[in-house]
């Protein structure tokens, strides 16, 4: 890690099924945040398209693309046109019948830095997710760029604090989770409140756990279930950076908005001097965690 | 797991280097707690004592007792008395030159239903615990009670994700964890801030990712360091009781208070129907975690 600084930027939109304008809407941002002196953009989950996954339906594969491929030239273009690091998230095409949900890096120069595919996978009502979605093989390995090393992480994921802890003992200098979460419509606000608030408390342990900077973005806005079987989700934005000690940086509503943040990288070295926890894991009697259960 | 619903109790107190009235202090409350129809007291860490670590003094072996010992035969009369479940923390003596951090928990008939040996010890300024205790070597094993497996935790495991984890998969239903922790006079209001938020916020991210009810007992009020070193501690209480949605169910300032929450016990299995976590670990992929770090 050799930089001293790092400027972050959280894109945080809504999109549309016209990918030609949601592609137009990201370079559009990134540019933004170009002109703010910003040296890493972070996009939500699945960018480039209306969260298809809400139902299941084999044309959605259509979606998928291989890496490299069209959207990861493009974004490599606007990296290199830019000079700054870009993670974005785009549905993969690895081979006939094997797709996945896959972050990509980018680094300063246009190349294509590393992949992270994510690991955990959820299945639920709206989040159809294990039929789109092979888990990813490739572990929890940090992914080397110019600017240090991301712990690329996606959206599930980011409910295990084994997947931010693995990265962090890789030496991730920052945490990232593209995201795509929001509400079912039908729960009500109080239901609705915990869901988020866990969500940003969940996250912001991590940082505190591992002493790392987090940067999360989420999409926002209601998109329709196209199947009619629920209601929809109501996408609920509020895409944040928090310090290394969970510290709230800052924060969006739920509106299209970019956030810009100057970390300081000197500051996980000194949270841990503080708040030793790596001296001090039992990893002698951590063998249960690759247990599914202890029974 | 038999009970529907659990009401327990959260003592927070200041306690000063006068055994007998600390421990006057500790069953007045446990018994306006039992008024209350309390079935389950958590106790602050070490609390019969003022917190003596804040220096090296082979003198303060002489506050270490066996278990069973004199303090855990009250606290066996007293659970028996007002038939319910007390999680104590003792500076247990296991043989000469060999004293642990200790929790006790004792049945609601009186008897000693397990211990849990503190397993991560801190180690800085004013925190002097790698000199007075060893280590646990008992690992993270829920207690079972007649009101259910208690996950005991004590103070800095409070920042291991591994230990909380532990405790579920092995089929803890509450997670408790006796503390004692406050800032150092000497830092600035945005810092202490930042503290106390994390030690809340991270304990909170337990909760969620186990879906479990996190109930924490902390000490509160100014103490001396004896050696003159430091300016002592700030005890900052701030006690709490959090759902399995992490949500904070009730909390204190600093001052002496008992929290009361009834605890719906079907909160777990409900909340992991909707966010199924245990579903997803990738154990496969988690090897790592027994390592100091990956390099």
């Amino acid at each position: 890690m050799t930089n001293k600084s790092i400027k972050v930027s959280v894109i945080q939109q809504c999109y549309s099924d016209d990918i030609a304008d949601n592609k137009l809407k990201i370079s559009t941002a990134i540019e933004q945040a170009a002109n703010q002196g910003s040296n890493l953009i972070l996009l939500p989950e699945l960018h480039n398209t209306p969260y298809f996954c809400q139902s299941e339906n084999h044309d959605n594969f259509d979606l998928a693309e291989t890496i490299p491929g069209e959207s990861s030239d493009e974004l490599s273009l606007l990296a290199k046109k830019h000079q700054l690091v870009i993670v974005a998230s785009l549905f993969e095409k690895r081979a006939a019948g094997l797709y996945h949900n896959t972050a990509v890096v980018f680094d300063t120069d246009g190349s294509i830095a590393g992949t992270y595919r994510k690991m955990h996978i959820p299945d639920d009502p709206g989040f159809y997710e294990k039929f789109y979605f092979t888990p990813g093989d490739k572990g929890f390995t940090p992914i080397n760029t110019s600017l240090g090393k991301l712990g690329v992480l996606v959206c599930w994921d980011q409910w295990f604090p084994e997947a931010a802890r693995l990265m962090a003992l890789a030496g991730a200098d920052l945490l990232l989770y593209p995201t795509a979460i929001g509400w079912d419509p039908s729960d009500d606000k109080a239901e609705q409140a915990r869901q988020k608030d866990a969500w940003i408390t969940i996250q912001r342990g991590h940082a505190i756990a591992n002493a790392l900077p987090v940067i999360v973005a989420n999409r926002h806005g209601h998109e329709e279930d196209l199947s009619l079987v629920t209601d929809g989700i109501e996408f609920w934005g509020n895409s944040f950076i928090c310090g290394t000690q969970g510290e709230i940086l800052a924060q969006s509503q739920q509106n299209d908005n970019i956030l810009t943040v100057e970390l300081d990288m000197s500051q996980t070295e000194n949270t841990r001097r503080v708040w030793p926890y790596l001296r001090d894991r039992r990893t002698d009697a951590y063998y249960d965690l690759i247990r599914q259960y202890i029974d």
